[in-house]
């Protein structure tokens, strides 16, 4: 296999050093719009199947002709999701198969942003299904952990725990603390509010896809492996638009452990304006200026991706089920933890990001040895989950099942 | 009486509307920064005792020549604390008092901040008394509302209601509320921020002055008039300092009536650093630039000096006595309460820019008609507070005593 991975951010380095530990492929070109990127997560991982390139991913062309001249068998996404539509395009042109972590983005709808769904995540991806299909493509779209591995467990759970699925919902949590800071997001405080304060998404099997306020249905979900209990709120992610398309379910949530804390810091951020990404004017040192507030309150936040060695606490992924099975009613949590000190310690990369990279380097693996096939543009949950978790395991990340 | 009024914002265009409707000054100057203000100032009130000026408020010697020019006897500083300095001499240099509402600005202490004063408010103007004592010449100092009318009932309390004083708290609340806005500061967030985030001063008999960490002592008091319980926190303030130069009393506070949310969204502010004036770099259209996000928060909210017509509600200043009268426990409140209707109605002023304007014109006529004397740096509580009330009430502005 030959990849074409585009993005050498945190989740692209992570990816580069996961899959330098196996040998299912025989070339990972590593591209970003910053050269010096590239070659430092080339250089870092010191692996001579790993080349460093320059490109713009939002240059279509440019990108299906990296993709013709390392002769790559598939596009890895690995840049922020305002890249998805050029990046899936040219990896089309390019005849590549492609794999993405976060899918084409929403627009809510114009007059009932909060009841109905406008332009929704993966729409546009969708939409050109029948193509990629025809041609005997395959795109694997939200591929990292959440969406992702969270896909996964909601078809392990259909197939081989449930006769009937009353609820699917992804949890999602933390206790992640930053030493040294009294507020300090683990995550891009500028991607959080956009998730946010998008409407969320709901999907039930007689209404379809409705949204609602943000922040609603608030519930506190008791977390494993110690993280406890956390006050988790629906938020608008992939999980809801791909899980009902391949896994027969009565309800499909998706809802996000903000916590109380973070939780009341949004709610004022946008109370005040402040998560508003239409420029103020201020006075700068020659005179006024326009910025957006926005930028400003991620400008004032430290940069979490400098905060690594300073994090401790764990990182918990998972897909919590209602149903029925043998006529009983039965209920789980399938999850996935990673501690921060260790993926600090074994890989150099904080936890949340190791976590988001692992799930697709498992899913190329299973691409490249035949575990997994298909065409068209495709979920996680749309392939068989054992072969992936039995992987998974063997990557020396295991998960787990908890009775509820 | 001939008086400079340098500062033609909101509180001075407020005092040029109430000193217009009283006979006891032939000219008063407005002088401001920008001559536009002043002129529209002074054609607003439309009577020929006043006369608008353009005047630096930092420029001592302009300031100086000014008053001279106009043989102004008093200044009244109606600008932003960070003047006070450059009038107070200016003042002293021409030979006229001198009137303020806010006193000279406080540094916190460089290691103990949350335990000991710094610099406090008022010292630098303290530290020059016995040059205006010796020249007998009257600086009136913190004569506005809070401080001001405050200081005057905390003096009335010693004189005519109690034989020895516990506590004297002043206490600040309103129910404010803006039209068509989920949150709107009634007042600037800029020195809101300045005035909470600094550390709170306490008055203790057997241990002098000292500070606390921000919002300590969360209290609710039941403010009256129908505005009822708000939450109320220490914030550092003038009376601190003031009243305890002059009236007896073992403790001196005071609690600011921010309500519960405001207090949290100044902490979720001062949480992300957005309380900060230090300026951080973010992308402008032309490239980097470095902004304050404290001067982005205040951007992105109304401006509150546009607001007079869309507020609703009553604004409540004033001063609680606990102690012993004829060996008897006591426990008072006393108060003066503005409605921004009325004060709109009545004056084209909201309501607690009108309140901080009111009391510096009957201190001043006071001043001129002889009920009012002295030399020296001196607080409102220095002088008796019976002509003042009484004053007030013909105003048309009663205050009111409540015994708890």
């Amino acid at each position: 296999m030959r990849v074409l991975l585009v993005g050498a951010g945190g989740v692209g380095t992570a990816v580069t050093r996961i899959a330098a530990r196996r040998p299912f492929f025989d070339l990972m070109v590593v591209a970003d719009y910053d050269p010096a990127r590239a070659e430092a997560t080339v250089a870092a991982v010191g692996d001579p199947r790993f080349r460093a390139e320059r490109v713009d991913a939002g240059d279509e062309a440019a990108v299906a002709a990296l993709l013709a001249r390392h002769g790559c068998d598939v596009l890895f996404n690995a840049t922020d999701p305002r890249f998805v539509m050029p990046l899936f395009r040219a990896a089309r042109t390019a005849g590549a198969s492609y794999l993405d972590m976060a899918m084409s983005l929403s627009r809510p709808h114009p007059e009932r942003p909060y009841e109905e769904c406008g332009v929704k995540l993966g729409d546009e991806q969708f939409a050109l299904a029948a193509e990629w299909e025809k041609a005997g493509a395959l795109a694997l779209v939200g591929m990292g952990v959440e969406p992702g591995l969270s896909d996964v467990f909601a078809r392990y759970a259909a197939d081989e725990l449930f006769d009937e699925i009353e609820e699917i919902g992804i949890r999602d949590g933390a206790d992640l603390t930053v030493d040294g800071y009294d507020f300090a997001p683990s995550f891009s405080i500028w991607t959080t509010i956009e998730e946010c304060l998008n409407p969320p998404v709901v999907y039930e099997k007689e209404r379809g896809w409705f949204t609602t306020a943000p922040f609603s249905e608030p519930e506190v979900f008791d977390f494993p492996d110690g993280i406890g209990p956390v006050e988790c709120v629906n938020v608008e992610h992939e999980e809801v638009l791909l899980v009902p398309r391949w896994v027969d379910a009565r309800r499909v949530t998706f809802k996000y452990g903000l916590g109380r804390e973070f939780i009341e810091t949004l709610k004022t951020l946008h109370l005040l304006g402040l998560d508003s990404t239409t420029p103020v004017t201020v006075s700068g040192a020659d005179g006024p200026v326009a910025v957006s507030p926005r930028d400003v309150v991620a400008a004032s936040l430290p940069d979490p991706a400098t905060l690594g060695e300073r994090m401790r606490g764990r990182t918990c992924a998972g897909t919590w089920v209602r149903g029925v099975k043998d006529g009983q009613p039965r209920e789980v949590y399938l999850y996935h933890v990673v501690d921060n000190e260790w993926s600090m310690a074994e890989y150099g990369c904080q936890a949340v990001v190791w976590q988001t990279a692992l799930n697709p380097v498992v899913a190329l693996e299973l691409l490249a040895t035949g575990g997994w096939s298909g065409s068209g543009v495709l979920g996680p949950e749309a392939f068989p989950a054992r072969p992936f978790l039995d992987l998974l395991t063997e990557y020396g990340s295991p998960w787990g099942l908890r009775e509820q």
